[in-house]
């Protein structure tokens, strides 16, 4: 009997930690990414603010599943699904599946105002944050050689649009990059000078957080030297210009953390999708009338068992993905062929989430309870170091490269740039 | 009195060495670079082989000067030099000097076949090393999924060009990479069967070493399982193709380490150049009837004051850039001016060089003495050790991110990808 062919697509979060849980299990799984690298989205804007060089944050997809023999990985783009043929299509073909885990995730959205993106960069991938470092360095480089003091201000000054944790992360890591790093570097500048504004329609900063902590970031950021606009909407970008409700800004660089949508494939596969085309799940994660294919991260609209709406945050991904493979691994081991449709219902675990301002400054919430300033710091510090350490699995070296050396391990072999090349 | 104006090009190991000698002296230095960033070119070869990323082996110009007032540091283009009237053109007009020191070093050069460029990328920014492990990841990747016998081989074979210390570096680095490292990540194809080609049309490898030391190096690579071809000089490159004198290699790769040539600029000056386009200069350094315009490093063609030609190698180019120094500091501070022309002579002061095989394997040369094998392989990672850990000026930290953080000193302030964004 040939083994249940598991197609798995993405290599975020939830399609590692489903291709993971069916470690010894008697099936044939395929893991698809157009990268060749598993990304820590949560120290990317680390990557976009020069404080992490991108192959830190970055491991090869292969190396992950090196020990485990029922995972082949593949490089390639899905250019579709076939449901009812049950098969992808890629660029190189079509691949049969029996079962499949949409794992691809959420890309930069612009509420329609497609026109934006080519001056207010997103922040989803390695290629994403080396632009934009460079963009903002490269801005610097400009202003220490220009005459003009307003063209001078204008190319330092940083907009970031979306107060949620990724633009509060950017905007205090910006900040500290202009006031506490680069002030060292340029002498014709005082890149004290540089403003950063941070700008959320919201009338508040994160606002999936208690208001208290909202309140907190805002003075902290503020603190930092950082101007926060809560209560203001967008009304257009234009190149070196934000229009606000009530004033224009004159930018030298814009990023964009404001929003994120599906890819445009969810649309058309036949399947109900919310507005932001996310694919609408069933309580075990598996689409309406396709007991076989399952979504698990951010492109999964899911509310749980509990009525939970799930987030988009890694810690659900990866428990979506993992819930995925235990339906399949119950399926596939007969568990559940007797009492079908009833299989195992997806309930959220709530973690907590945080949120890390800049400098000893950070915001948490966690079973109810909620976490600032230098504590909630040290509690992001840990989780995230904690990760880098077991990331790259090693403690204390004297470099990467002289670990790379002694244990044959290469941090860096990390393809990126590609969009130059598909051109 | 104005102070004296000094324009430095060029931010590699002649430009930063000559501006540091400067230091505490009544003069304005200038450097300019069209990169934010000092490559140490030597471990160049370890981005390309996936052993470290860029920014471990870059550093911010800026910063290297943060701490010396009188050095200024501008990003830009130098387009042009006006010799008759002291000036330099940039992208972004004209800058007058009273002293120029040239320290642009030199470039890929096809020995006038401009068309093999394409297809064979030579090695001499993080651009150029980035795109070479991009490429080289992305030939396993598309072996991986092949199932044609006869493309599979062809992809996961590499070709390198030139059998001096980079050629020889590459090409031991790239079989490590596929013995060592990738063979634990693909499961298809088995990437010890990888072919490495090291290509020299010269008799032997490394000819400025003793020929010992050249067939070590030949023996060391075989057994690695690199194919060495000597006496093997290149008639056409094409794409997918090296075509030799007996016969035509199938490649999925390639790799110029053959030669460098002078940028072409060097020919419009009206002075004297060599056959490469390197500057004929005196035993000073300074150009012939310009005791103002000085050239240090790759690009001066220089015999010096004991009848050696100097070599293209990182010492030279520190020693030329702090000689050039001290000749216009003789200058300025009068202790030149009575016997003038009598100028401070440049002696090269030969340390010696060496040339990393692979793990445990290196050959070195210095004051006479031979080295090959584990001690010259320690020689060359204590030199090469010593010099990360001087760079970064770290020594134990659990992570550079983490050192990042506490001490705000960032090693990812690097400005990569500018052909993308110069087009």
């Amino acid at each position: 009997m040939t083994k249940p062919k598991v197609v798995i697509l993405g290599g975020g979060f939830a399609g590692i930690e489903c291709a993971k849980t069916f470690k010894r299990k008697n099936v044939d799984v395929l893991l698809i990414d157009r990268q060749n690298h598993h990304l820590f989205q949560p120290l990317l804007y680390q990557v976009a603010s020069a404080g992490l060089a991108a192959p830190e944050i970055a491991h090869p997809i292969r190396s992950i599943f090196s020990g485990q023999d029922n995972v082949k990985v593949l490089m390639d783009e899905v250019t579709g699904i076939d449901l009812a043929g049950k098969a992808i299509e890629t660029e190189n073909g079509p691949i049969a599946y029996d079962y499949l885990v949409i794992g691809l995730g959420v890309k930069t959205g612009y509420f329609g105002n497609d026109g934006w993106k080519k001056h207010a960069r997103g922040l989803k991938s390695l290629d994403d944050a080396m632009a934009i470092r460079r963009d903002l360095l490269l801005a610097f480089e400009r202003a220490e050689s220009c005459e003009d003091p307003v063209e001078r201000e204008r190319l330092m000054t940083v907009g970031v649009i979306g107060g949620g944790p990724t633009g509060v992360e950017l905007a205090g890591s910006f900040a500290e990059l202009a006031s506490h790093v680069l002030v060292r570097d340029f002498k014709h500048i005082d890149t004290n000078e540089a403003k950063i504004f941070l700008i959320e329609a919201a009338p508040r900063l994160l606002t999936m957080y208690d208001e208290d902590l909202s309140n907190y970031t805002k003075e902290a950021l503020e603190g930092m030297g950082v101007t926060v606009k809560t209560g203001s909407p967008v009304k257009e970008i234009r190149e070196g210009e934000i229009e606000l409700a009530d004033e224009t800004l004159q930018v030298g660089n814009v990023v964009w953390a404001a929003g994120v949508e599906a890819p445009p494939f969810t649309k058309t596969l036949g399947i109900e999708v919310d507005r932001g085309g996310r694919i609408m799940v069933e309580t075990d994660l598996s689409i309406p009338d396709h007991p076989e294919v399952f979504v698990a991260g951010d492109l999964a609209h899911c509310v749980d068992h509990a009525g939970v709406r799930v987030p988009g945050l890694s810690p659900a991904a990866m428990q979506m993905g993992k819930h995925s493979a235990k339906v399949i691994i119950d399926e596939i081991e007969g568990r559940n062929s007797k009492n079908y449709p009833v299989r195992r219902q997806f309930t959220y675990f709530d973690k907590g989430s945080m949120a890390t301002i800049g400098r000893s400054h950070a915001v948490a919430e966690s079973m109810g309870l909620k976490f600032k300033g230098y504590i909630a710091w040290l509690m992001w510090l840990f989780v995230h170091l904690m990760f880098l350490v077991g990331f790259k699995n090693r403690l204390a070296v004297l470099s990467q490269w002289f670990y790379a050396y002694v244990r044959y391990r290469r941090g860096a072999r990390i393809i990126t740039g590609m969009q130059w090349i598909r051109k």
